[in-house]
């Protein structure tokens, strides 16, 4: 009889593969089977960032996810990596499957997690997340002493959005894509453009980064956030 | 002439030893000197963490901290920490400050380097934040899709927190100290106790998870969070 695998989520972090775990960097070379998302047949990120810690020896799961498509295709897709990775944890099989930054924050592995925590092992393992390495470059502070932080979605309607910046010391806002010039409009309303910095590609080839105030792009790429910054560091 | 030293506000990542990046690791080899912050003549736990990194070769600097102290006496002791950094600096010795988690989500080096960026060259490497850490010890997901993510500290009001905590599908609430029952009692009378998980020195010795409701303790340690998590991963 064949113990089954464990699914491992592996944070590999947000982009400079130096800012890999030590425990990320063991899981990876300790499980057969590496899995990671490819949209549109162009492997993601995380693999890219653990590409150092990949041996010939390993199996590598290529996950197709198409990019920009319907909920219900998403499903389809998940579904259709489960049974992947299934296959390799009832052979026995540890898998690892990689995620830009961590894996319970805004990661894909919680929707291939939630089809099989049932039936196998899984064990999370975190990583650095996007809004500390944008922090880290832009050289602005998170929080302090009893500011609040909050990571709000550019995709949020006005209302939300409205309601959510001036709540908060400091926001990280994600997904920007298209949305980039309403949140630079929003913030301005809100007299919290001052406060905002644009960040694309932390610690990365082609990263930029300068006050949102300066930026007259019309959108952003998936790798970029916008941190406004009010923490209490003063003293 | 010799160059001015580099301040590396260095993330050794929540407690787990193997959480720490292989940037932090190399960086704290390459410094000739390691600081961090001792509580009443206690070294912290970011000293702990980072041991296996720490040489004998290393000189150690250690900035005392008085637990408890009035917020004056804070800045009197940050700013003795930031003239013994100066010296080492004015050396021309690089130092790497420990900083458990990230270092600039609540982290005490941001008022360190708030005094000496202004002179010297600051650089940060982030880590794994505390609420990722507990996260994926508890096995709750934070955010996904357009979900908004809050990080509170308990110490606010009840007025602050009962108007926060409805809006995010997810919170992570810090420093609960005696705030505990407190947070509790609020989480309830809003209907999302049951949604809430207490994590205590997430992967560390001594670890504890337990549903929120479960748990009647009247205080909780530094090394604890609530994680309220109503995050959408359903399909």
């Amino acid at each position: 009889m064949t113990q089954t695998g464990t699914l491992h989520g592996v944070g590999v972090g947000p982009g400079d593969p130096e800012l890999i775990t030590l425990k990320a960097s063991r899981l990876i070379a300790s499980c057969p089977v590496v899995a990671f998302l490819s949209a549109d047949g162009k492997p993601g990120l995380a693999r890219a960032i653990a590409a150092a810690h990949i041996a010939p020896t390993h199996l590598e799961l290529v996950i197709d996810m198409p990019m920009r498509v319907s909920r219900d295709d998403g499903a389809a897709a998940y579904d259709k990596g489960a049974a992947a990775i299934v296959a390799h944890l009832k052979a026995g099989r540890d898998v690892a499957f990689l995620c830009e930054g961590d894996p319970l924050f805004f990661g894909s592995f919680m929707y291939l997690a939630e089809r099989l925590r049932a039936f196998f092992p899984v064990e999370v393992t975190p990583g650095v997340a996007s809004p500390m390495a944008a922090a880290a470059r832009a050289g602005v502070p998170l929080c302090a002493r009893d500011d609040v932080f909050t990571v709000l979605p550019a995709t949020l309607p006005d209302a939300d959005l409205m309601r959510h910046l001036p709540q908060a010391q400091s926001v990280a806002i994600l997904k920007l894509g298209r949305h980039l010039p309403r949140i630079r409009r929003l913030l301005a309303r809100l007299g919290l453009l001052d406060f905002a910095t644009y960040v694309e590609r932390a610690g990365m080839v082609g990263e930029r980064i300068l006050p949102l105030a300066d930026l007259d792009d019309a959108q952003a790429p998936y790798f970029s956030m916008v941190i406004m910054s009010r923490a209490s560091v003063a003293a």
